[in-house]
Parts: structure tokens; sequence; C-alpha cells
């Protein structure tokens, strides 16, 4: 079992990188989990947000294997607490899925594609954040839902 | 008017306070604000929960000022949208209150005393997460109600 964050856009500031990067090792303890960064569509002044979510689903359906469980993380999609999200985790593991893979759309969103191929999507929070947050706080969910799963004590780090 | 985050327990991580420093700089721009952080109660292995959520009470009661509008950050408070937020800053901001206070408790959360004397509570998500985290998804949503509050664009950074 394999479980992969893919985010469209680099991180820009090295707190933000440094902080992701301290719950991926953390989580290596509990799952094989990777982080992928998609490059961003640069958008001019004239390219329409459409546009620009045609071209970063293009990029993401490249790196999406057939038999990967996706979800897709988003605003409108349903809300967990840490514990019934570690209930999902193990459901996912559970069905025979050999990767699982969330994903963290552009600054524009995902387009309808996305949203047709993929119908699993969880929020976060009921508030909007940044992505650069929203990468940090799945993390640190994912981290958490790991130590619930094998009831180890996780002490407000 | 002047808006504090008051929180129990040092930051450890310095990409913790980087993050957050970032946001309280930002906020600047709009607000007084202040973050505040009072040493956490030591836990002996015999130091019982509801002994150190008492000392953390009389450490955080020091500083509150007769008339501050207090607000606990707390997972059974209501949860908002950035939209709500923003509303419920205002509406704080018109109350004639000088300084709103909010709190982030210790690792064991607050005291029955500190539930009684402030009623006032809200939750950042549904998720449980550490206080390194709430503190700094606090920052993001404080400046990004400010942004929605005076319409000026924020683009994901």
């Amino acid at each position: 079992m394999e479980i992969q964050l893919l985010c469209v856009g680099k991180t820009d500031r090295s707190f933000w990188s440094d902080a992701v990067t301290e719950y991926e090792k953390r989580l290596q303890h509990y799952v094989k989990f990777s982080l992928v960064f998609l490059p961003d569509v640069k958008a001019h002044k004239k390219t329409n947000s459409s546009k620009i979510k045609k071209s970063e689903t293009e990029r993401i359906l490249q790196k999406i294997k057939k038999d990967d469980l996706v979800i897709l993380l988003d605003e409108n999609g349903i809300t967990h607490t840490s514990a019934s999200f570690a209930k999902a985790i193990t459901s996912y593991m559970n069905s025979g899925k050999r990767r699982i893979v969330f994903i963290i759309g552009g600054a524009y969103g995902f387009s309808d594609l996305m949203y047709q191929k993929f119908p699993l999507r969880m929020a976060l929070s009921k508030m909007t954040f940044s992505h650069q947050m929203a990468r940090l706080f799945f993390c640190e969910q994912l981290y958490r839902a790991f130590t619930i799963i094998n009831n180890h004590p996780y002490h407000n780090p």
C-alpha cells in the first residue's frame, strides 16, 4: 500500500516545505508516502481560468494510474473528524487498491472533468485556506490518522 | 481595536514560528495584532491533568482584562467558513470592546472554569490538530478574514 499526495504548484517558502518534510519523514514509519508537486500553469492576464484548469487536469491525469484510488481535497467534500478520517484510511487500505492518491488542485480549483472522473472528495475544514496550508494540514492529519490506527500516542508536537 | 492570540506552550520548531511570524507581520497592515505565549505547566508523571489545567487557567486569567472579548478556540465550538469568520470579526470589532483575545489552550484543553467564564467558542475544523498547527491555521484565517473585510485579493500564497 502506498499513499501519494499530488499537489499543483511549488512550495514557495522554506518554512512550508520544512514543516511538510517533517511529517513526510514521520509518515514513513507507517506507510510508503510520497509528495508529488506538479508545476502549475502560468497564468497570463489573458488566460482564463478554465483553460488553466484544463491544462492542469492533463498534467494530473498523466500521473494517475488506472487502478489508483483517487480522493480530491475539496472544500465541498465530506468533512471528517480525525477519528473518522483514520477509519476512512483503514477502509481505503482494505479496498485492495495498491495506491491511494489525494489531490490538492491549483489556484483555480479542479476542472469539471476532474469532478466527473473522481467522485470521492473530502474537506479538511469548512474554512478556505491557502494551498501551502492545505498541504501541511493534510500531512499532519494523515500522520495523526496513522497514530490513531496504530494506537500510538501523539503528544501535540 | 486590538486582537491578541494567547497560547499556552512554546513553539518548538523554527518552521512553526517562522510561518506564524509571517502572518503576524502581514496582519499589522490591518490591525494591531499580537501573539502571547504563556509557559505551559510542566507535567510530571504524578501530576494529573485537572491540576495542570487549573494552573494554566490561573496564568491565562492574569493576562485577561475585565473588558476583553474572549473567544476560546475549542473543537466543540462553532465552525465558521472563512466568510462567516470575517463577518464575526466585523461584529466583534463593532462591539465596542477594545480588545479581542482568542485563546488556544494547553495539551489537556481548558478547565471547566475557563468554559464557565468564557462562553464564546469556535472550532477551526472538526479535525483535531496540534497546537502548533492551530496557531498557524488561526493566524492564516485571521489574515484571510481581514483581506475579505477589506476586499483585498489573497492569492493562495
